[in-house]
């Protein structure tokens, strides 16, 4: 427990809080439910970006940017969709503020909107809205597009990353000219999600579609994928949604066939946001702090210099200068930590609390021998390595220990995955030993509410490729084909 | 005159309007004066962001985030800022919609928030009041953050990239122990902006003080970059404020210094936006359409075959596959149109539209031959070039292209700067001449106001290094001690 983070397993909720503040990733802001993301925490975000910004264009797509406001008439033209945001949005009335003469500044009524503009929840309405511009025959399709943005969602009961009413996020929208490639489409960047998941976040993740009850507010199909969270509870970590015609047929973006047919456009829109996250923390951190893996962290090697006098620093600090650059060379990134205001006691519980996947440190005796001290912040071990081929040993390292992160937590999902048949224990199970639960349900939105309304569990997913299996819904006793994902979820 | 894109000489306004749209640069939304920036725009955008971003962190500096919502109350803390920024501000009042119950969706009255929101139009009272949070001791500071966002002024009269409610930016705000290390940061960050600008962009900027009259609103000191557009109308294109301690006294934020004292911070802010798109387009770009530098070019060389068979382009190809690799491996970004739904008379219009730098066609006798034709978009000359060799010659052409386009920029600035020293001549070349003068004036803000409503010509800047010379006011024939640059400006 550095710099008081309390435990996970005294108040997890309360841990989590304080690791996101002490660890310098994101604070509260005086806005209600809007966060400041620091430095650290965005300079992680910014590596989630890049490498989501490259595989997004390896599959062939463009960034834009559209309004950060929607006509409040955009907003109500697709049904579903207004019910599911409306009551969460942000409304720009007016756009002028002005003086009272009294020395206070008022919102001034001449200056009142004749239409209410929404910030954007998300930007279907206003794309598809330009989209009927862009397209007239199938030649204009596809159309592959990415935005990242800022969108808002006035939320009640905010937590840092986690649910907060500002957020950041990236929003593909695509337009095609069929159904099957639609499909395609939105199966697609769910692979593309699951695959950035589990192999840079080290999270692995349960791949399904959403029932009715929990599908995007106008969508067709709703693909997810989802992860378990060290507490037991799920996290919904990215979504891709099959549009259908929706949106096309709300707007009215009709295009002309090959063979000279008229029909309504075919859409998809798929998301992950700052969420994220919260998901790479609460999936791998301890009450020592985070754990990053090396593929998303800021400082994958930070080297600490132990020593008394100049003339030993400047030793070190020779040899950490060459080993520097030829790790940089590898594209691994160091920093090496020569503050004399701090003593190594002091740095070495600092990196641990900001999960710096490998710590190097170099004392006097260890310049003597030809060695080095390597700390690695998963397993906690340290060992004494020979300056010889350290380079190498620290790359393998790196990978060992990415695949070493990822290999714990599937290991914990696995074990706190259970096939339940009995409603009872199902409700024990979720009290006592949370985590996903398997089990068989009717297949009906009123059973899947009860079951909610009841146990606070929902149902994550029907996983892709599930097992085909007879049995009866846990609640009802109805024949069911297929187990779900049951799990209480952020 | 391609694509119908009217000529810059017939209508410089309707012309730049044109080429944003026909370019597929831009295009208004229906959201008033906010803009939808299409991908071939953005990935310009991109670019510019990647280069500035690397000389932001070269200097020091991180990125963070901070809301997009301002507290009405924060935004009124220092007078001159809310003053300079009331009048534009886009202000939420309510957090829901609902259904009225006759089918309409309308704002809820219900859920009218206590304290109205400003969405941002910059971020200096949010950020202050945050590293109020962060500063108490000299070993705080420096705070270097900087922050790529969107930002909304709500603006009657729009222009794309120019003037738009919502635009991109980074605005960079630093925290400082002294006002000497403060002056030093703008400073340094006037210098990115003006080596970004002239070369990356390729546009000749003049750096210098703005007048008080012209100074951002909370600054001290406002330092500019000013470019000369073809119009002969100024574009002000990056800006970095000395910002004493205005936003520190504000809100409070004091730090303890090594020797003990308490003070209060220094501050800089700093920014530039997408408006830095207007300036790349109306600098260099002609009536066949854009005119990119290579530096910034999405696309810098476009390869179109020419051929009559099958077995044609597949030669052309085999050859261009080897020809691409190369040219990616130094750097350089290529684009093979293979399409075989247009003609090479068309693709050449649009290459020309969008401004790619150089273009290389190759048919069937060229093959033979063992050349291709070059053709430089800048110049729009033509040569014909041995393939031995080839990728050397286009690597040298870039730089050349990239070089030929600023020295034209500031040739046209220096035939378009003139001392003058008679308000009457002044005037008429204002109308006959327009460009940048270098004029005497009293340095009075009164006069300065004067020569605004008369002429509509406002002081760009007081140019760093200015010479220094007796003259008399052009306006009041006052004493004055130096010439200060004059211009209409966009």
């Amino acid at each position: 427990m550095s710099k008081g983070i309390i435990s996970k397993d005294e108040d997890y909720s309360q841990w989590f809080n304080d690791l996101v503040i002490k660890a310098d990733l994101a604070e509260y802001s005086p806005v209600r439910g809007c966060m400041i993301i620091k430095p650290y925490g965005y300079s992680i975000w910014e590596k989630i970006q890049a490498v989501l910004d490259k595989m997004f264009k390896d599959t062939g797509h463009s960034n834009a940017y559209f309004p950060l406001f929607i006509p409040k008439s955009f907003f109500s033209k697709e049904a579903s969709h207004v019910d599911g945001f409306a009551k969460e949005c942000a409304v720009v009335t007016h756009y002028r503020l002005k003086n009272d003469g009294e020395g206070n500044i008022i919102v001034d009524e001449d200056a009142k909107l004749e239409e209410e503009l929404i910030v954007r929840p998300t930007s279907e309405t206003i794309i598809w809205n330009t989209y009927k511009g862009w397209i007239q025959s199938y030649r204009d399709l596809p159309i592959l597009v990415n935005q990242w943005a800022n969108v808002v969602r006035w939320e009640m009961r905010t937590r840092l990353f986690l649910r907060t009413s500002e957020f950041l996020w990236q929003e593909g929208h695509t337009a095609h000219a069929t159904a099957e490639e639609a499909v395609a489409e939105t199966e697609q960047m769910l692979e593309v999600y699951a695959n950035f998941a589990e192999n840079w976040l080290a999270v692995p993740v349960v791949k399904g579609k959403k029932t009715s009850n929990e599908r995007f507010a106008g969508a067709l199909d709703t693909y997810c994928i989802e992860a378990l969270m060290q507490d037991g509870k799920a996290l919904q970590a990215g979504t891709s949604h099959f549009l259908g015609q929706n949106f096309a047929k709300a707007f009215d973006v009709k295009f002309t066939s090959k063979e000279g047919k008229q029909d309504y456009v075919w859409a998809t829109s798929w998301g992950v946001s700052t969420r994220l996250m919260g998901a790479l923390i609460m999936a791998h951190s301890d009450d020592a702090g985070l754990v990053l893996p090396p593929m998303l962290a800021p400082i994958q090697v930070v080297v600490v210099p132990i020593y008394k006098h100049d003339e030993e620093l400047q030793n070190i600090t020779a040899y950490v200068d060459g080993l520097s650059k030829e790790l940089k060379a590898k594209g691994i990134s160091v920093k090496f930590d020569n503050r004399d205001t701090q003593r190594p006691g002091f740095k070495f519980a600092e990196y641990e609390l900001k999960g710096v996947p490998l710590r190097v440190a170099i004392g006097s005796r260890d310049m003597q021998n030809g060695t080095v001290e390597l700390a690695r912040r998963d397993t906690k071990t340290k060992e004494t390595v020979q300056q010889a081929g350290l380079v190498d040993h620290i790359e393998k390292l790196l990978e060992e220990i990415q695949q070493n992160i990822f290999t714990k937590a599937l290991t914990f999902r696995e074990e706190n995955t259970t096939k339940v048949d009995d409603y009872e224990e199902f409700k024990r199970l979720l009290d006592e030993k949370p985590g996903f639960l398997l089990a068989h349900w009717d297949g009906t939105p009123e059973t899947e509410q009860r079951i909610k309304e009841e146990t606070k569990a929902t149902i994550r997913c029907i996983p892709l490729n599930n097992e085909q299996e007879e049995g009866k819904c846990i609640l009802t006793g109805n024949p069911s084909t297929q187990r779900v994902l049951f799990a209480r979820a952020y």
